[in-house]
């Protein structure tokens, strides 16, 4: 079973106030499952320097590898990296490389007639401030660099950006980090009419092996869904244990 | 301005793993800013006792209502009253009135043709332990009952047992303890091409005033949209000014 955990914190007013759905951290959960890696927490905070600097700082400490979406653009309220170098004591140092990137993306896009201006106003410049010791990360997409810092990967909110980075630039390193594992999950609806009969069948499982076993209620008398994670032969040796029970039960696509 | 800070805890694996997006929260978070309670934080944690009560202890001491939704039902994974049970160091007692609900929902289900049988089993029984000092709360839907530990209020995972017991149970209690507040929100679409165009408006604007101001990108030439967020009268001044600028807005719903 996997030993890392990874942890996600997404950055935004608009997620907390419920504007929007956080579906960055769900698509980014459902990633890293695929990766072997399990994710232990994930946290949403404002976009305050001091609770982004917490919350990294803490993610840093118990979770690796840690994806931080949200706030790296270029207006007031994008406080993301100043917060993460409060929070790891790394100073906001100009990143060449980033300026660069940024300064010939405006570029193109002013070539492209989407934008009016080709100046690197202080805004624009502000994309290029990282903390210090940091990797800039190439965002394919929209005009702010994502950051490496360590095992913590800061990607922009846009799920459009945030979803190219992680596949392109997060997942190779984190294989070459070693923190990529094998992990076997199979899911199944089960039929019976409500959860606190299945219970006990679920506890005599559980007892007998290390497999994550984890239930969800449809409803009252609408059946239930669980989900087996763990080492593949340990999943199948499960399964066959419960296909043996008097229940019906039918494997599902996640 | 609101001085209370909401707090958010969902609990689940299958959060985590991206299996459920996390919908609950939004909506929560929607129905807080609608009585005037911002949320400062929200975090997600597995089905995992000591994680649970983790959460429930450091949010119960920051913010006031603390909100958490999932994982009272039946199964074995069912552990957030026993987290809580940890994290504020209050034992499990049987509650009398919870005990009594579900008995009673059990046997109307019973007696419906829904469910097979009427037998208070331990996995039924297990949903009336609750942490001591609690007030249990009506499941109106379901069968779990939900719970209230001083301004921490929780309720199921099922969205749709969620949302009755927050609008029926929790709404008037939280009006009760007085932690509502007028709060007042408009929302813009900005037509401008890029957000680091539009940063000095906004920068002049937060200097100027306690209004939140909250900027949101489409992604580069589609525009932005802007909310504004504090007391009717500062947020009608700013939105004055905003029209005088030489920009095209727009008010938009949320």
């Amino acid at each position: 079973m996997s030993e890392n955990w990874a942890g996600i914190i997404t950055i935004g007013n608009e997620i907390l106030s419920g504007d929007t759905v956080d579906g960055n951290s769900a698509w980014l959960g459902k990633e890293l499952m695929g990766l072997g890696i399990k994710v232990r927490k994930k946290t949403t905070v404002r976009d305050d320097v001091q609770d982004i600097g917490e919350a990294v700082r803490s993610f840093s400490e118990d979770f690796s590898p840690v994806i931080v979406s949200g706030g790296l653009g270029p207006t007031h309220d994008d406080v993301t990296l100043e917060g993460i170098s409060r929070g790891l004591d790394r100073d906001l140092v100009k990143n060449e490389k980033a300026y660069e990137w940024i300064k010939s993306d405006y570029r193109s896009l002013y070539e492209d007639g989407v934008i009016s201006s080709v100046d690197m106003s202080d805004e624009r410049v502000k994309m290029s401030y990282l903390p210090e010791g940091s990797e800039p990360l190439r965002n394919g997409v929209g005009t702010a660099p994502g950051v490496r810092i360590d095992d913590t990967f800061v990607l922009p909110g846009l799920p459009d950006e945030m979803k190219v980075m992680f596949r392109s630039e997060v997942v190779p390193r984190v294989k070459e980090m070693g923190l990529v594992d094998e992990l076997f999950v199979k899911s199944f609806a089960v039929d019976v009419d409500d959860e606190s009969k299945f219970a006990p069948y679920l506890k005599e499982l559980k007892s007998d092996s290390d497999v994550e076993i984890h239930s969800s209620p449809h409803g009252i008398g609408e059946g239930i869904k669980i989900v087996l994670t763990g080492s593949e032969k340990e999943v199948k040796r499960l399964e066959k244990k419960l296909r043996l029970k008097d229940i019906y039960i039918k494997e599902i696509s996640r």
